[in-house]
């Protein structure tokens, strides 16, 4: 499978992720505990990742399988990342508001690009690093806020802490991906036996959560696997299906690709999902989002075109070729 | 003298064009006929011109000089060209508000562009063009409105003649900066020659332009000759003085230099004027105006700078030299 296939896969997925979660709302809330969703998710992904290497292991040689403790230990790190982040997540929107906390989300972009040199020791060329830059900037002009919305003046007037937080948070996040990735690299151990380590790790976290949620309202709903599919719609197991399908993309990726691809697939989702709101709940077109657009697929181009595509390569046939067919049209153009 | 050096000044003289006429208003207005200063501006520039051309005569050989009037009469059509588009733009500002209209301006950007590539037939590679719709791109996001001010809503509700004639106004400011690039790299005149040629005709248009105004108005102020300079200050002669010689800088650019650089200057020169007013005239600090800025910075890199330098170009020493300077920092940065 070509990286760019999963990548047009996820970035789908992902835009309709946000659509179904906005569908499964109902008066703007959630009439089932969003918590189990995740948890429900990571179970889908260790289903699925455990029946891949079953199929594996009849069908014939023996998958490389690093099962030795040192190994098996790393595999938790990636959750507990993700824990430490929902928490300086939650304290963040303590000093920022939502809005500015969706701005200073798109720090991730940048601090992934610098993890991903510094942690994985990657190289990129200047023109790479421009377009991280403008894929930041991009999706942060989409989000712009326009004419009698939340005012750019809330942007600049948050407490520092809220600011630091919100730089921490991209740190964290960027972390993570960039974590995994090494993870998913390190060895050659076989795909699906990686996924379980991460998945079971995920599904504990993740479960421990929900135990947690229970302890602090003191059990007065019942503990959560009694009322874990209450107010399930089939909307909601969509959802539930759909992020454990963009969890399976994103660790193919990790594998497979890099962090600098999921970070493209997901900014596309986002802009793909604010394009199909205009349609879909009769969202006002912003001069804004499409800026946005033009900058982003700009982006993209930069990162991922052959050099010889941007620049004119010289001594190269086919940029020799291109000359002689330029020089004729220059002709006719001259005035 | 190096064009990059010619086209610095040009963005400093344009800057400090706009910080000076908003110093010589007086409560929002003029208190002298705005309309006489790109006359004396003419005149400055002309005077400046044959002055230079006859310091020229006395020192050496004779300068080459076309005369014939098949060459001569090519002088005329730029301030034609731009006779129509203050009309133009006159009759756009009948549909669309200042503000849409300014947004649309970028447009010129692109435009330009475009014309520099059918009429003067000047290749530019895909990196560049990309380098291009960014720089209108950025220059449309630092100009977005934030809350409380016009509104985007006006943006796309004025009527489809006023787009039309908006991308009209575009065509015909590129054209005469394209035109003027052609006349002046036609044949290998004395530089001032060409410029007298050029502000002569300017210089009538102005006058024309000054003489209609007092025919409209029944010459109930008396001829404008009488009251030229009624109203005029310091500041006044400083803008003239300022405008005169971002006039002799665009000319110059036009003969050494082109129009793709002669868009830049002016576009940076924007982006700093908004910079300066926040100083200056207190104006808030927007993350539009940011964001517009590092996006056009990137585009003037992309742009300019060379190849090699943004993406890794094979088989050149100093990549090679490069590579092995990272190889042994990637090892120290490897987790």
């Amino acid at each position: 499978m070509q990286w760019y296939l999963v990548a047009t896969l996820l970035t789908i997925l992902t835009c309709s992720q946000g659509i179904l979660t906005t569908l499964s709302q109902s008066n703007g809330g959630y009439k089932y505990d969003y918590a189990t969703v995740p948890f429900l998710a990571e179970v889908f992904k260790l289903a699925v990742s455990t029946g891949l290497l079953w199929k594996k292991f009849q069908k014939s040689s023996l998958p490389k399988m690093t099962t030795e403790w040192k190994t098996v230990a790393l595999y938790p790190i990636p959750s507990i990342i993700y824990l430490i982040h929902n928490n300086v997540q939650f304290a963040t929107l303590a000093y920022v508001d939502t809005s500015t906390y969706q701005i200073m989300g798109n720090l991730k972009i940048l601090t992934t690009g610098i993890l991903f040199r510094l942690f994985l020791g990657r190289k990129l060329s200047n023109l790479q690093w421009m377009a991280i830059v403008l894929l930041a900037v991009g999706t942060t002009t989409s989000q712009l806020k326009g004419h009698g919305e939340t005012s750019r003046d809330s942007l600049f007037s948050a407490p520092i802490q809220g600011y630091m937080l919100g730089a921490l948070s991209a740190c964290l996040s960027a972390l993570a991906g960039v974590y995994t990735e090494y993870l998913m690299k390190k060895n050659n151990d076989n795909f699906y036996w990686q996924n379980i380590q991460l998945y079971t790790f995920g599904a504990i976290f993740n479960m421990a959560r929900l135990l947690l949620d229970d302890f602090r309202g003191g059990f007065e709903k019942g503990p959560w696997w009694q009322r874990i599919f209450n107010g399930y719609t089939i909307t909601t197991w969509m959802v539930v299906l759909n992020l454990g399908s963009t969890g399976l993309l994103v660790s193919w990726l990790m594998k497979y690709a890099d962090n600098i691809v999921k970070v493209y697939s997901t900014s596309m989702a986002m802009l793909l999902t604010m394009t199909v709101s205009i349609f879909l709940f009769n969202f006002k077109p912003t001069l804004q989002l499409f800026l946005g657009i033009i900058i982003c697929m700009m982006s993209l181009h930069m990162y991922f075109a052959p050099p010889s595509m941007l620049v004119d390569m010289p001594l190269t046939v086919r940029s020799d070729e291109e000359k002689l067919i330029e020089a004729s049209v220059d002709r006719r153009a001259r005035p």
